[in-house]
């Protein structure tokens, strides 16, 4: 027990505006299993839409875009026959690898499949 | 490159629900940072209130309430006078630790202080 006579919050280290942007970016709405699909190596529209049951695609489609105006995906278009569109993940995307892996973990850890709730 | 004949998804190792779960859960507006404060060590209302600027005491309560049905937080009555009220992380609160430091090395690595968007 630490003592009880002063008021001052704990307050930590301070707050981080960075941390807190960065959990709540890729802590939106389906863009963390849309992270997760392109680092698995989803790179194609169809992948992401294959990967993750029931997004639709006007949500990936606006993900995408979020994640590119944050660096994290960049979107090419290649000039075939027809015109192809590839998604890549960034180098500051890549490194979201190990936010992924320590989520991946957590998760395996602490839900047993049945917990998870359908909502 | 990969084979281009095969229209086949690239799902990777495929969906995880619990991952989905988890992620949403830890993003979600504020969640996040409530947790990384109690990690830190805040373990009243009036520490946490202090460690977040701009966060309403409303959606304190909320998140701490989500945050304690999904087995992350604790909240206990002190009975004393006046009464008190403590909260905590849960063994699989504590866990999150891991998740909170891989976030903010990213943060820090990523974002220059002033490109965090104030939205």
């Amino acid at each position: 027990m630490m003592s009880q006579m002063s008021d001052e919050p704990i307050a930590g280290p301070g707050f981080c505006p960075a941390y807190h942007h960065a959990i709540e970016l890729i802590g939106r709405r389906w863009s963390g299993v849309i992270i997760r699909a392109m680092i698995h190596g989803a790179t194609r529209f169809s992948d992401i839409s294959a990967a993750i049951p029931g997004i639709s695609d006007r949500l990936i489609s606006e993900r995408l875009k979020e994640l590119e105006a944050e660096g994290v995906v960049v979107r090419t278009v290649v000039p075939s026959t027809p015109v192809r569109v590839d998604y890549a993940l960034t180098e500051k995307g890549r490194a979201l690898g190990d936010v992924v892996a320590a989520v991946a973990t957590w998760a395996e850890t602490w839900f047993a499949p049945l917990e998870v709730r359908d909502d």
